[in-house]
């Protein structure tokens, strides 16, 4: 599991006075860098260095509670499953201040070469650190115990 | 249904040079004020004469194809359903220079004072703009044709 | 002279309600693109086609009047000054509602080859269709009447 | 002085791949963010509790080098000036891998009640934290030395 922080900006409300809900995206984008950090030179390096990126094929938010200037969230990922080119994340953002939960959120990202544009079997090393962090879900039929 | 034409600005894309996926929640959100073209002074005058908002309870994108800088998309939209104070809006977004499918998304608004952040029930000319927008979803469990 | 209309997003305002003060330097950069719609395909083909894009080296606004979601602006840019690789810029923004002055803007970008992100002297028809919009400056010394 | 890092977002580049000239404004105001640490709650209790804002009535920039992302800037800030109601203020950015100058930039801000968006004599208070801040500009016609 990472965890991640994240200050709302000046910016980054809407009319409403609250954060824009698409912005949600970009901080846990923000957060999803952090199942990186044990590679050398983290994810920057992934995309710099090596043209390795990871753009979204789905992303979805459910949203608990609005956030405002002043607030911080903290940010906890997940990996939920792992395929040979595609990663599924989920995040729970929660408010620092008052532990109020502020949304959760499910992506998949596609290990891409960018450069190129192209699907890409996920690197051993980047692979591992993926792993790091994979949870098992629930089974979608578990097995009653006793049966 | 709505239709709404979108330009990609050049700052809109990321270090892959595509538009940044958490964008695409913002252009559906820019598409979603056309659902009110036909009240008097359409969205603008909801929020700033009425102080009625829609945050999102729920958002989420499928991505099927990237767009970049000097790209448009065509979104159209439905609402697929509409509750007392909740409704369902699916996008579809299509690059307008090859009809090449963009994106699926589905949003989920909750009608709102956005004075005191507080569930509104729809009230009847909000919801007749909507209803008018308003596709038969298919039913979840429909009987077999020879039940 | 150019002419560009921009009516104000939702999410571009900030906690005071009213439109980021650095949102205005995007606004007369969608401005700015308007010089080169004369060219095949505008700025971008530029961009996209030729790989040569405009850096700023200078930007800077005057504000006005605040601008809120709802409001429209007019922008018109001309062209004060024009060099070998650099184009002065300047934009006046006014609210299309009641004609009110929103801002001033100068910026001074240079002409650059963005895959090499070195200087680039105008080809030719990209000056061309700035000097269409060149409008003379005031002489910093201009002679006497009678000397 | 005040000093601010500031980490180049993924989504934060243009097309060209650097760092859209109009965000170096947010990074800017990120730090004048900064000269208010020193009050309870900081800017963000002047914004939220005090209804104390600093909208921008001038801003400039002057760009010295290009950066990217994985780049983190150091912004150094100074008060340069403090009127009734204005205060100047000059920030340097620098690249913090290679002390690369990135940017000059200058802003006015005027302390404002963002409520009723009217113009407001800097409290005690706030201009104590200014003050703290304030570096005398060189004289505009200084005496010689020796005359």
């Amino acid at each position: 599991m990472i965890t991640h922080l994240r200050a709302v900006h000046f910016e980054e409300v809407d009319v409403a006075g609250v954060v824009f809900f698409a912005r949600f995206f970009g901080y846990a984008h923000d957060a999803m860098e952090r199942f990186f950090d044990d590679l050398e030179g983290g994810y920057v390096a992934l995309v710099n260095k090596r043209s390795i990126g990871f753009p979204a094929v789905h992303a979805s938010a459910d949203y608990k509670s609005p956030i405002r200037y002043g607030d911080v969230v903290r940010i906890t990922g997940d990996v939920t499953r792992l395929g040979t080119t595609a990663a599924h994340f989920s995040f729970v953002m929660t408010r620092v201040r008052d532990a109020v939960h502020v949304a959760t959120m499910m992506h998949v990202h596609v290990c891409t070469d960018i450069r190129a544009m192209a699907k890409l079997a996920f690197p051993p090393d980047v692979r591992a650190a993926l792993e790091r962090h994979l949870v098992p879900s629930p089974p979608a039929s578990a097995p009653l115990a006793d049966a």
